[in-house]
């Protein structure tokens, strides 16, 4: 269903496009659908569907510091709607100011909805799951499960609005919990003037990013960088040996050694960049990706060409209205910043 | 001119209202206007007066974490617009994790517009002035002048946004970035049904905060819980000696021993209380208060009904788009987490 939507889109848009991008879908970048529904049915979760009541509860949820231990970071700490779905320092800083212990970046939220697999090591196949984890990591919200389910239980608020998204019956755990913030988190997805160009616009995207598109093909980039999200699958990565950050942290990818491509999509907005946050430039940061992933010089006209490019991968955010956190109670488990 | 339009205001709301609600004006308790144009001409700043293109740059400002040392602190970090205006811990926690060293708590932003001076020990004049303090304080964000200069310059998207506000020649400077912040803050105002019940609507408040109102008016709360705020004024306040909570914290208040009255206004969201944040419960703040500073006793049966009048007090907040915030350059100040 999902597949023959996608498909039926890029077969609008192969007769309208240029053909660069016939020669971008060739070499499997596909567009962000621009019919909202067919958005809405691409990133569902098919048992847990979306409802624009779940929908709020989990932008709650999402936003909500008390379900950390110290009731001061929340998933949006880490996770920054309003700077790229990401906080801008090289390792993840959480509970007592600890720094990722493994030196890991912490990725955009945008468009991680596109991804095969969640975690840099990749060991969680969706949002839903992906959610349990932070929360309860000691380095970055440090709660245990009895904190987060007491303290959403605590709070009529939430009550009311898990009866609203889920009917009167529903058992509030932290399985639940989670997967509410997995679910807003899917509708966190970012349409482009580059999706637009595909679907078949041909003034959507400047002549410069044109350009850089193809210098992006040309390359080879798109061996890695494809999809909707122009990453998100997992790939042998050169973390050690001729990787020239390869001494910051100890991360050493999946069992096998491969390591979550990271979407492009709003990469202007995401530095530092690698899984280590090493790299604060995309220049350095191409450059670098052609020299121990491609095997390949990119010459710095070519770096700029490709960051031109990146440029027209900046998307539109979806609207959100900060939520009214529900009022605690005298049941509410108190904050404990220690 | 202000002065009138709060007189005609409560003219009317005196013929209108029930006995109750005039013995509560009587007592100096005065409502938020419920005409929006009366409202935004009470809290404006006659010297930058109030407009969108100024509210929009503002609210960015004041969600933007890049404005603090690490990256990673905002002004709603501490103030957090969905819980309160606060951060529901005992002591504010800053910059590397360090709590306020004089064991402050963080004073909600709403309706913060009202008080008569700002901080704990009412050293500023204004909100303007206010948010110059947390930016630079090393517990806090730690920044300096020159780092939150840079940071906003650097950035196209900002200073368009101030061009927009300003005007073409505005200079970029600490003063007018802070400003703006504050011009945001006195929109941050929570109309309540206490508030319709002082401007005539006898149905506004149930029969309980009704009684509780009384208990409130009786036992001489608004002796300091006065005005708009239900506090905002600096008064003397039993710091050492018979306060209970003596020990917490060394902060001594204004240079006369005098100490601001935290606003009433959404105060059960507001916990834990005091200066100090060493009381986590309303009925024991209310019990407290009338032993230290009004020399009576408060019984449990009373401090409940005052409690019950207190949910009156909660108001509803302004509607907030979450902002996004402009794309940094390559001459954005970086993150400096340590």
């Amino acid at each position: 269903m999902i597949k023959s939507l996608v498909l039926s889109t890029l077969a609008v848009s192969l007769v309208m496009g240029s053909s660069l991008a016939k020669q971008a879908r060739d070499a499997g970048l596909i567009p962000i659908p621009s019919d909202k529904l067919i958005m809405r049915k691409l990133v569902d979760n098919p048992k847990n569907k979306i409802t624009n009541a779940k929908i709020e509860l989990g932008k709650m949820l999402f936003f909500d510091p008390r379900i950390s231990k110290s009731g001061l970071i929340s998933c949006n700490t880490c996770h920054n709607l309003g700077t790229g779905g990401v906080d801008g320092v090289a390792a993840a800083i959480g509970h007592k100011w600890t720094a990722n212990p493994h030196h890991l970046n912490s990725p955009t939220v945008y468009n991680a909805v596109f991804a095969d697999a969640q975690f840099w090591d990749g060991r969680d196949p969706d949002l839903e799951k992906q959610a349990q984890g932070p929360i309860l990591a000691a380095p970055e919200m440090a709660a245990t499960k009895e904190h987060v389910v007491n303290t959403i239980t605590s709070m009529p608020g939430y009550v009311d609005a898990f009866k609203k998204a889920y009917g009167d019956d529903v058992k509030i755990n932290y399985e639940n919990i989670t997967a509410t913030i997995g679910l807003f988190e899917r509708i966190l997805v970012t349409p482009s003037r580059f999706d637009a160009f595909l679907l078949g616009n041909k003034k959507a995207m400047s002549k410069g990013e044109e350009e850089g598109l193809k210098v992006f093909i040309d390359k080879g980039c798109t061996t890695c960088h494809t999809g909707i999200a122009l990453g998100g699958s997992m790939q042998a990565f050169a973390i050690t040996g001729q990787y020239k950050y390869a001494d910051v942290g100890d991360f050493k990818g999946d069992k096998n050694g491969l390591v979550k491509v990271p979407t492009l999509r709003n990469i202007n907005e995401t530095a530092p960049y690698f899984h280590n946050g090493a790299v604060t430039t995309l220049k350095e940061a191409i450059v670098e990706m052609g020299r121990i992933q491609l095997g390949l010089e990119i010459t710095d006209k070519e770096a700029a060409s490709i960051e031109t490019f990146f440029q027209a991968l900046e998307g539109k955010k979806p609207k959100i209205v900060y939520p009214q956190l529900p009022n605690p109670t005298a049941s509410t488990p108190k904050p404990d910043v220690n």
